[in-house]
C-alpha cells in the first residue's frame, strides 16, 4: 500500500508528463532543484504546504485540484 | 495579504469550531500536540503533506476538501 507522499509523487509525475516537461524543464518552471523533483516523484520527500502551493502554481491548478482524489490514487 | 499557511490555519480553525471542538479536544482526536495546533491555526507553521493528511483524517474529509478554494480564502 502506498502512502500519501508516494501518491503525491505519482500525481506530480503524471501532471509533468501530461505537459511533456522533462524533470529539467519542470525544475526551471517550478524553481525546485531537479534532485528535489526526482525525490518528490519517487515519494521520498514529504513536501510542505508552501512547496505544494508552488507545485500547484507551476501546473497552473489549485492545491485542491492537485490533491483531488489523491487518497484513492494508490495501487 | 495572507500567505498559504495563514489561509490553511484559518481553515483548520474554522473546521474545528464547526465541530465545536476545543484545541484540547482536537489535540486528542488528531494526535497533534495542542501547541502545534495553536501554531498551525495562527499560520506559524508550514505543515507537511503527511500532517495535512492527518488533519483531513481527523475531520473525516479528503485533503482536496480540506484545501478547497483555500487560495481565495484570504482577507
Amino acid at each position: 500500500m502506498e502512502d500519501i507522499i508516494q501518491k503525491f509523487g505519482k500525481r506530480i509525475k503524471e501532471l509533468r508528463k501530461e505537459r511533456n516537461w522533462t524533470q529539467d524543464e519542470f525544475s526551471k518552471i517550478s524553481g525546485f532543484h531537479k534532485n528535489y523533483i526526482g525525490m518528490i516523484e519517487r515519494g521520498e520527500r514529504n513536501p510542505s504546504l508552501k512547496n505544494i502551493e508552488t507545485f500547484a502554481q507551476a501546473f497552473k491548478i489549485t492545491i485542491s485540484n492537485l490533491t483531488n482524489n489523491i487518497e484513492e490514487n494508490g495501487i
